[in-house]
């Protein structure tokens, strides 16, 4: 029997240690600078892969990230296995319903979003080969697809992530997008289907049948199957153990749709995908189920797989700047215009559709995805994928800036963001509304160096004018309201809150959110156990968000 | 690069999704019969493995599971992952201080429940080697300590399990043989790392090194780290996203002490457990961090481990009667006998003292793990492996009736247990008490057997004496109380509880019951909604237990 050797074994559990964690670590820090933790992952694999580490100590990143042997096969197993849970995690993100709702803007929107690039990208690819990457005597019309369709097909996870940053996600303009982009990524994985099917030898089936099972097999997984799903998600959780039925029933549709997909000689994970897709329309799959398998997924397998993708390719040799430049310029420039069309021919505002046109334009995850598996079936050279997932970083990081600059939107203020140690009081000596309110502005006029005197006035002007206690033992002196226990109960959290003259809505939007914040009641309990500055803003960061 | 080809990526998906299914099809059907679910999931290996499908289909069976190539190594790699990840979990639900809070009575229960089968085993694998299933010409001393260590060690998992289900987890009794469970797994361990650093050759480093590197490492598990992780958490969660941070710093921590444990020469588990042991202390480690790590390991990664056991061995051929009598005697007298003296010596009364024997007798999951170990490195035969797994089985199966016995406990009723389609009703057409009582009566009568008549006046004789509404729109008429408005709240949930004579508490037991369940407000809504019995019962199982 092939075993794994205790070295391998102990390798293993190296790599994959040192791999999240360096995921991880670098994800957070991209995530400092507002920009999508995938970014970071991609990169720490960079670093890991033969790119950096493998130059500096090549000894040490062939130990850990082997090319052969029981330890590369177990690490393509386990990323293979991870990218499947991520697509079937993605896929359960998608609300079907909302592509049928927003109809002909949607529609429109993914079709012109789709077909401006892909016939960018086919044309480039097709007459003007040497500057796309090809290497003349691999098959041409398979390579001038799949480069149209990698320029093409949208990064649905991280276009979902922007929106949600944004608190544009329900809107009408956030459910177009997303409609949209569905659409899209359901068309090019088709088109990628196809383009698998042709260059052939993949899987055990012929070409033409894994066409019409691909096709069948998809209409399956977007009409019959989630109704089947819908029946029998309450038989489980009535009759089997809960929660183990249901993600025991998820997991294994899951793996047998990827196998079956597989097998059609298209990717297990477009498998995966559409098995998400299938249950996650139906309302009885519940909130708690979802949390499970999208938690451990997304911040366990999701950074794994995507720092496995800086281990295959070196990008410093590999680094082609024309190259890149032109598929750069090719898909998003394709992508915007198309998109705007759309919107304009779906009756959209002109600010609308630049809007759905730019919020299009993320292509990361999954082009980089189809750029993995081109890559392993040889259909483009590395210089390509490296361009692939250049343009996939690129396009991911102006994505969401642009949104916010188009449709001049500001994210929402929470007052967290604008805690700090140094501003944080532990306990207060005073005991009264005076001595509180001149015990903090005076830390205030320390740390800040602002005028204690004028701040103190400034606040009592407003304190005598309307009560700032905000119910469960919170009170909110700021520059404009009044008494510390004007809800007649006690304050034991004080926040002050000191704004700009200029910008209106700050104070009303941070004092709202330390409401909602407090909502929950035994937060306060626990916020008064504290024993100091970190532990109260752990408390507040994992209780409002969990 | 040794990547897989796509027909071993189809065939892993196909026999991880088989695996998977039946591995909790089978838990299913165990537990119906009030038994631990890892008894069917084990069962489901045995069926799928050589025992059965290899005889039945062998094409089949070696194609799924093949023993040789890249899915065998996959399957392996994946299984090894399975189990450093459900003894993370495992060692997440130890609490270290309920160790200390019963002190003498767990040390003593803990030591007596180890040295006694310990002794037994010992002595039967040394003087008796025949009978204990000893390969003449392997290493004897190694083989009668690990055989003592196998006889000796619990099976926390199962014990905390059967302890939750019967509702005594949080008493004195329970605290102490959970406290006692601990201990012995720990220094079960700690041997169990001894005799593999003898047999040698398994790890990189010598055999003493080994057996200090094990006592610094467990110390430091035990004592620093706990206090560090501590200082950590909250930091994690204030400065880094959430629950990300907190997810990659657990698991992390557990990746890296796997592969020091395995590069020590003793098993990865050793490592992950004691990480487990770590993180689980603080008590900034949130209620649903734990959940997430919980939930997806025992009920995805743990059932395909255990289904994997079977796989590896011919249960038929290899079945030896009187090996497994001997085994399990030997095990379950001296397991029983030496915690029963513990407790007695710890100053336990008699019953408490058999309550804590015939608790800490269940001997599963910890020594399969153990035997899949020892045959791996040839340290045992098959016959004693399946010896082994089997002792499991029956020690799992007969703790669970035998504590309730020796205690007396009666399992708390539950009132969706007495449920039951042909007793649901929906929606009544009656509009007032008398109406609604009638339509329920002749129902029962219809579906029971029994005369309405005499139930109406039972029913009645009780609501002329006080009122059954419960609050929140739930009214319970019975054969002891009055009223369905009763409250002021019109009722829109009437349940009727009709209970025998004799017994006392079912009534009072099972309307508190319902009365917790409807305690959270969503969920009447949820069930005036919904269509049928199968969707009413799956609401109310997973928002109760959710």
């Amino acid at each position: 029997m092939d075993t794994l050797a205790p070295r391998e074994i102990t390798m293993m559990f190296l790599a994959l240690g040192i791999l999240l964690f360096c995921a991880r670590a670098l994800g957070e820090l991209v995530r400092r600078c507002n920009q999508p933790s995938v970014l970071g992952e991609i990169l720490a694999g960079i670093l890991l892969g033969p790119t950096v580490l493998g130059v500096l100590a090549p000894g040490l990143s062939a130990a850990l990230f082997p090319v052969s042997g029981g330890g590369a096969v177990m690490l393509e197993g386990l990323t293979t296995l991870a990218i499947v849970l991520f697509l079937l995690v993605a896929g359960m993100e998608i609300n079907l319903s909302t592509v049928w709702r927003q109809g002909k803007a949607a529609l429109l929107v993914a079709l012109l979003g789709m077909l401006v690039p892909f016939s960018l990208g086919f044309s480039a690819a097709w007459w003007l080969p040497g500057l796309m990457g090809y290497r003349p005597g691999s098959e041409h019309l398979p390579f001038a697809l799949f480069m149209a369709t990698a320029l093409s097909i949208s990064a649905l996870p991280i276009i979902v992530k922007i929106l949600m940053d944004l608190n544009i996600y329900r809107s009408d303009l956030g459910v177009t997008v997303v409609a949209a982009a569905v659409c899209n990524d359901i068309l090019g994985w088709l088109v990628f289907a196809v383009i698998l099917g042709m260059v052939g030898g993949h899987g055990g089936v012929p070409i033409g049948h894994t066409i019409w099972m691909t096709l069948v097999f998809t209409l399956a997984m977007l009409t019959v199957v989630p109704w089947l799903i819908h029946r029998i998600l309450p038989w489980l959780q009535a009759y089997t153990s809960w929660p183990a039925g249901v993600l025991g029933f998820a997991l294994t549709l899951c793996l047998l749709a990827a196998a079956f997909t597989e097998w059609l000689g298209i990717h297990a994970i477009f498998g995966s995908f559409l098995a998400g897709v299938a249950l996650g329309q139906s309302r009885h799959l519940k909130e708690q189920t979802r949390t499970t398998l999208d938690e451990f997924v997304s911040f366990i397998f999701a950074p794994l797989f995507f720092a496995s993708i800086g281990l295959k390719v070196n990008f410093a040799t590999h680094f082609n700047p024309w190259l890149i430049l032109s598929v750069l310029v090719l898909a998003f420039t394709g992508k915007v215009v198309g998109s705007v069309l759309g919107g304009r021919l779906g009756g959209l505002s002109w600010r609308e559709s630049w809007g759905a046109g730019v919020g299009m334009s993320a292509q990361g995850t999954m082009g980089i995805i189809l750029g993995v598996l081109a890559l392993q079936i040889g259909l483009i050279s590395q210089e390509v994928f490296v361009a692939l997932v250049v343009m996939a970083l690129v396009t991911s990081l102006v994505s969401g800036p642009l949104l916010q600059w188009v449709l001049r939107l500001k994210k929402p203020r929470s007052f967290d963001d604008y805690l700090d140690s140094s501003r944080f009081l532990r306990p207060l000596n005073a005991l009264n509304r005076v001595g509180v309110i001149k015990e903090i502005t005076d830390l205030l006029a320390e740390t800040e160096g602002i005028d204690a005197e004028a701040v103190r006035g400034a606040v009592w002007d407003r304190e005598r004018i309307m009560a700032t206690g905000i119910g469960m033992g919170v009170a909110v002196p700021h520059a404009r309201v009044e008494g510390l226990k004007a809800d007649g109960i006690p304050a034991q959290v004080i926040c002050m809150i000191l704004s700009p003259m200029e910008d209106n809505g700050a104070q009303l939007e941070i004092q709202a959110d330390i409401a909602a914040t407090f909502r929950n009641g035994h937060l306060l309990e626990k916020v008064l156990q504290v024993s100091g500055y970190t532990e109260f803003l752990s408390l507040i960061r994992s209780e409002r968000k969990g």
